[in-house]
């Protein structure tokens, strides 16, 4: 593993969704056609890959984002977005005659989401643009399941490289999630996405189900009761709950707590530290609405575990 | 009334709402939370005024507006949007410390709509700015309920002019339309707009009803039942249906109809010919999905009327 320029900073390369989304902040979904008037909205480029290198880079680690998006004007705005928040666009490539995903989410009072992505067909998949050697001079990968063709490449890469490769195992396909998984060091499912894999609901069951398919290491997140994970020497789930917190808007709290997490493995910390440092990060995210924007600093992050006195 | 330097393209004004609206289309609205895919998405500035002015420069005429917006990245993409729509934006106000409104719009298959639109109580509501002496120089105003202070000064500056005088009445405070309706020449309503007003549900009799408590020209739009009108002279209600058409999209229908006829009253067109013309090209406009994006241009609304043996 190549020693990073700045050891207290670790470069992690992103790879995955870019999309350009309205957020709106309603008392109560709709439940049919109509007029809902929210009491607040706000644009923001997002996508799980990209709101957790947003998250890392505010955290302090130096993000480079792999992702595609359109030659309109969206694609523009959704790479001026990302690297006003830190994210080094660099390799965002704008794909010719293709239209930017676009996203609208409706977050009602309770925090229950609508979310409505659209990704353009003409958004190409290939991967032969990827610049991988970017990959062998970083100190981790972070991948979503949004674009496995450059997931499966950056893995692989990761792997050539042997640095932490981490997956954000999130809703999709289950042929794409347990192929990425196989290839990932660290894979961190959704609680849904766990049981498209293994068709158990519980983490904890299903947490066991993962540890007799994958070797490597293995996690669930579930919401306010934070982390699951399997800990393999002593044959054993372990869980970290999260900060209590007043939920205002509960979206990209996943991309934050991969973020977060990949950032503090990067970083060298055990993994109940990097599980506590990331369900910090995430709770956080949560108290705030906007998506991805309401992402904690370093030092709220560090505030919040001296609290609870965790760090 | 002063004469158009180009009496073949005449100019408006239009005073409102301009918005930034993503629309997205989709099989079934959306009953609750939950992530649903569209298999289509656009963004363009919108708002009734805005989208009616839009729709009157694509048909010919020379088209100014007055409006509001942030002084955000959306608000230059509003203006950049209309401006490109052929709309002299010069009058499009960045308020301040305000943030420009935005909307969601979903679109079913079978054209109903979901719309979520967000206005930033800061966008401020004061008139002192307005450039009413481009009202003197203009054939014609539309005005939208959605920023009444600027609709009222609009509305009398056109009556000193002595200029056509368009109210586009949809849904809003009862008192609101009210009080617009009895400042302009011409107010067209929207059927639910109507019974707002009138309490009555049907189209003849909410004219009816409206002809008792007011001296100008009424009309009511009703879909595909096109325009209903009240003819004063010989007390009755007449009606123009619309031309049949599969509609895809009925957002900013209503737009282009008030765009529309509005321009055919400016350049003297008889009643029964301005409704004719806006029935054309409000119908024209739902067979193309993307709001006032469908609007149609001249050349198009005279082949349709050509083909109804109505020009």
């Amino acid at each position: 593993m190549p020693a990073s320029p700045d050891p207290a900073r670790p470069r992690i390369v992103f790879s995955g969704a870019a999309t350009f989304d309205t957020i709106f902040k309603l008392d109560v979904l709709p439940k049919g056609p109509g007029k809902v008037l929210p009491s607040d909205a706000v644009q923001v480029a997002h996508g799980m890959a990209s709101s957790a290198a947003a998250a890392a880079a505010k955290l302090g680690g130096r993000s480079l984002l792999f992702a595609r998006v359109g030659d309109d004007a969206i694609g523009i705005k959704i790479i001026e977005d990302l690297t006003a928040a830190g994210v080094d666009c660099t390799y965002v490539r704008r794909v010719a005659e293709a239209r930017s995903p676009l996203c609208a989410v409706l977050v009602d009072a309770a925090g229950e989401r609508l979310v409505v992505p659209f990704y353009d067909p003409k958004l190409d998949r290939s991967t032969d643009w990827l610049p991988l050697e970017q990959v062998a001079e970083a100190d981790a990968v972070l991948v979503d399941v949004r674009w496995p063709e450059g997931a499966t490449k950056v893995l692989e890469a990761a792997r050539d490289a042997g640095i932490p490769a981490v997956l954000d195992a999130d809703v999709g396909p289950k042929e794409t999630i347990v192929a990425l998984a196989g290839l990932a060091t660290h894979a961190v499912f959704s609680e849904p996405a766990a049981t498209i894999v293994t068709g158990e609901a519980e983490p904890e069951k299903a947490l066991r189900a993962l540890g007799r398919r994958f070797e490597n290491f293995l996690a669930v997140t579930a919401g306010p009761e934070g982390c699951f994970w399997l800990e393999r020497e002593i044959d054993m789930v372990r869980q970290l709950r999260a900060p209590k917190v007043v939920a205002v808007d509960t979206l990209a709290a996943g991309d934050v707590f991969h973020g977060a997490f990949t950032l503090a493995v990067a970083e060298g910390q055990s993994i109940p530290d990097a599980i506590a440092f990331a369900n910090a990060a995430a709770a956080l995210k949560c108290t705030v609405f906007g998506g991805r924007l309401g992402a904690p600093t370093r030092e709220e992050v560090r505030a919040a575990l001296n609290e609870k006195g965790n760090s």
